[in-house]
């Protein structure tokens, strides 16, 4: 394992990096489909780092709630494999789409089996296996669940004014479901299966909060609580291998390219980015690329990465 | 920079993994596009591992010349980068496809910019980069010249019989440079494109040949010469992460999954995988599985990469 | 207008086809997708022909109801053009979809229109349009209706056993309906529009009914009763061309070629052929060819066709 | 058969609409992909009318030749159909494509089998059935010959300059062309397969030409010279079927349903209509609509089809 990092050095590059982009000009455009998303302030930076070991350490508005949206992917595939093992593998792929996070078409040629875990599809089916595979006194919300014990912080919550609004305007994450229940690979009920789905989306949580959740991939799969694995080494490193290479929509080759680490971004403008060994990442702002992904939080994780060699290659 | 592997270590676990898959029954399908691929023995295993300093380790049949086939698009696209830098990428993207090497449709619909310089599409618009650029005094067989200098083997040569099969069969490749002529994106003649493309993928080498040339990338782009950076470290980690996110054609993500490494396989049944900071591997089977890739070489890279620890996740 | 058919020749005809497909082996296979039609009898066969004036000709099982299923959204097209209009096109295009009946791939390049009004998105949203562009006093089941109406037989009904069947397995007509209402293509609420979609498919009737039904696409839009104009002889024409392009799946050129006469068929097996000027035929087998059209009942209209020399070509 | 038109009113008919389109401002759009065509006036328009007894009707500029282009599939389609029969569907399908006319997305999800003989790669596919099966004595340039066979007019010449641009700029018929070699669909070489067809789209007629060289398949495929069955009533029927659902590229469904006619169109701004039993049409304007079609020649045969009745439906 690399040592840790000179936390002197990364509180600097962290100060510097919030600074600027808090007078960046060019900050993308924040998502328009619900209106929950579209009223959030582009304003808002925020950057989190939480290293292996010890206190997350913060910049901009690091303490600032948002909408993680597709990063609940991550936490919610870590359920699903808690809970039904490699078999997840047999309805949803380990392989880029080629195609935007919710298209429909893949499906069709594929016959109902999702290219990966992180498009809209492939987390439907994981959401599926989450809710059919249940046990007596399992937690009624289980993604909520994780990420609460993850991040050591019982606080974090589901948006419900968000989550109300995926519920009025979901039709095309209806439209894959159903797509997918014709062909054999959903159990549940379609309305059950992605009101669960809406619900982990519009999870709330602060860039301290998500890097601290997101931290025992960085950790070989240890949990925050020193005597608790979260997952085995081996699961936390083929998680990280998914992030890398599905992780941002069909950006994600150019993301590998640019930053070098695996990220999993969501259109609420966070993103969760992994340096193995070292450091959990969370970054935010509201302001979208083309591709849907942060412009400025991937900006900030791409320059954090080349400053501190945090690149995996 | 990590620290040099125990080679005693590395030593044992090549003898063991080459000593088991000489015996291996599921080997998988030899090419059959081109006869010179068909006939090659499906008995056939080496492997070898270049660390950043020191010979190679050997094991199997590490010393027997193959076909490199798609492992060239690796040095082709290092060539084209150093002939014209980024602006390659105003030609070709930096995303998986989501396809078969081979495909048109992407093409189509992208107009006539392949995803990624690992598809044939994309290694074709590369090989009308390296055409176009030529400067007086350049070598007439760029790729086949960098492999030689990164070997530090001029007997490195074009298989001739491999060449003119290629030549023979070729029609869809000359589909996929049409086809981007026709689009704005290839410059010279189609015959001579394609020419030079068969001829880099007609490029013989054994997996010691093949370590050796890739060890670059292993060593932050230093070269093998000591006084000499074949690329610079920035451009070596940008390699790496094309290779891990589109190195083993539609099967990238899976080769991420299992094995952590940045890979470029070939259907000559060699596959190049990159432990940066630590050694270059080549291993080699003819047999492949139905995404083109060699069965044993993927298998054996993936257990080497376990029991040495070398993942990047 | 061609004159009236030789009534004597007609009859022999179809009572040569009737005898001999009635000992017919290769019948093709019933569509198993629902219990209902998967229960039907291979055996059956039936036809009849409808011309302008008088009595239909019937031969074999021609008093026999079946699922009318996908030729029901000739009769919805009909009632959706008399409700809205041309304004329908804006919603629905009307070209051959070059795709199974069923496709979602080419509603999401085509952003939620679909291809035409005879592949299921398509008729999806023609029931869309009437649901929502009823006056009082319009009857429940307009569809069902206007069958009725045309045939001049109150007897005709929905097969409720079929229907449920329906409802309890069409998730993929489910998906395709959120699909367009995510695009913004579908007015009403989707469980209510696919019922409603569902009903009219479920509509049994029998070749000679059928054949009545359609009658009045080969008289110039003229309903049965003398005094009525169904719809225009311009709308009518239309229509036709419709079923001629689009009428048969992605077997329509096929048809065309063969049988030269607008043709629309269903999965029960039914097929609605239109001589233009001269009568309109149904015949019905419920076995099925790998399109999905009846192959006995395409054997049997091209057969009459050609003795009858009743192509429009 | 119905009876011979009304030529007096057909006449008046003819003369109305070349002098009101004479002075139409919206005339879309001269094809710009070869030099050849783009400088073609947009004044121009023409139109002929062929019954099937004595001259031609004309009006306009009908005796102007252009550039017929993709209408010379229809007489490929001919001569190879003599060739080969009904073998000849083996290699090419008769299905609508709902693609682009030069689509290579079809060709590599069906292996290279073209949907159809009047798109890019099925008349690509029949000019290779023409040159393989030549025999002794055939006339060089086959699908020319026929024109001048079936026109009655041995001044039918092919465009040299139009040849040359179209030899300089195809690439993509080149790209079509290797690809369907490469699924075994091709077997002369290609750039002798392309140059055969590049020869027959540069074949340059005028209205009154095309109108008798077409006016077989309004007549039972009887050919000019009394004696002479240019092809059988069903071969002729069948063709018309094709360019009823396939003639017009992907506005094939919208020029059935508006027209009513089987119609084959080219670039060069001609449109050949056929109205069975009754004549044969050509019209021409060179400025087309979005589809690649003849705009003022459509409405030109719309409008006619219309005032004559002779819509098929």
């Amino acid at each position: 394992m690399p040592n840790a990092p000179d936390l002197e050095k990364l509180k600097s590059v962290l100060d510097g990096i919030a600074t600027r982009y808090a007078g960046e000009a060019e900050r993308g455009d924040v998502a328009d489909y619900i209106p929950e998303l579209a009223d959030v302030s582009l304003n808002h930076f925020g950057i989190a780092v939480a290293p292996l070991q010890g206190a997350p350490l913060l910049a901009g508005d690091a303490e600032v709630a948002f909408s993680i949206q597709s990063i609940s992917k991550v936490f919610g595939l870590t359920v699903a494999l808690e809970r039904v093992g490699a078999t997840l593998w047999r309805r949803v792929g380990r392989e880029p789409s080629g195609d935007p996070f919710n298209s429909i078409v893949q499906l069709e040629s594929e016959r109902g089996k999702p290219r990966n875990p992180f498009i809209n599809p492939g987390a439907i089916v994981v959401a599926d296996v989450i809710l059919g595979n249940a046990k007596p006194g399992d937690p009624e919300e289980p993604v909520l669940d994780l990420c609460r014990y993850l991040a050591e912080d019982p606080s974090i919550t589901v948006d419900e004014a968000v989550f109300q609004s995926e519920v009025a305007t979901g039709h095309r994450n209806r439209a894959l479901a159903y797509f997918m229940q014709a062909e054999g690979n959903l159990e549940g009920e379609v309305p059950e299966v992605v009101k669960s789905y809406f619900r982990q989306c519009s999870i709330a949580m602060s860039c301290r909060q998500l890097a601290m959740a997101g931290r025992f991939l960085a950790a070989g799969g240890q949990g925050a609580a020193a005597d608790h694995a979260a997952v085995t080494p081996e699961r936390a490193r083929r998680i990280n291998a998914l992030m890398m290479t599905c992780g941002c929509y069909d950006a994600s080759g150019e993301v590998a390219f640019r930053i070098g680490l695996p990220c999993k971004s969501g259109v609420g403008g966070g993103i969760l980015a992994i340096a193995p060994g070292i450091a959990a990442i969370a970054a935010w702002c509201p302001g979208l690329d083309d591709k849907g992904n942060s412009r400025l939080a991937l900006a900030a994780i791409e320059e954090l990465s080349r400053e501190m060699g945090w690149s995996v290659f």
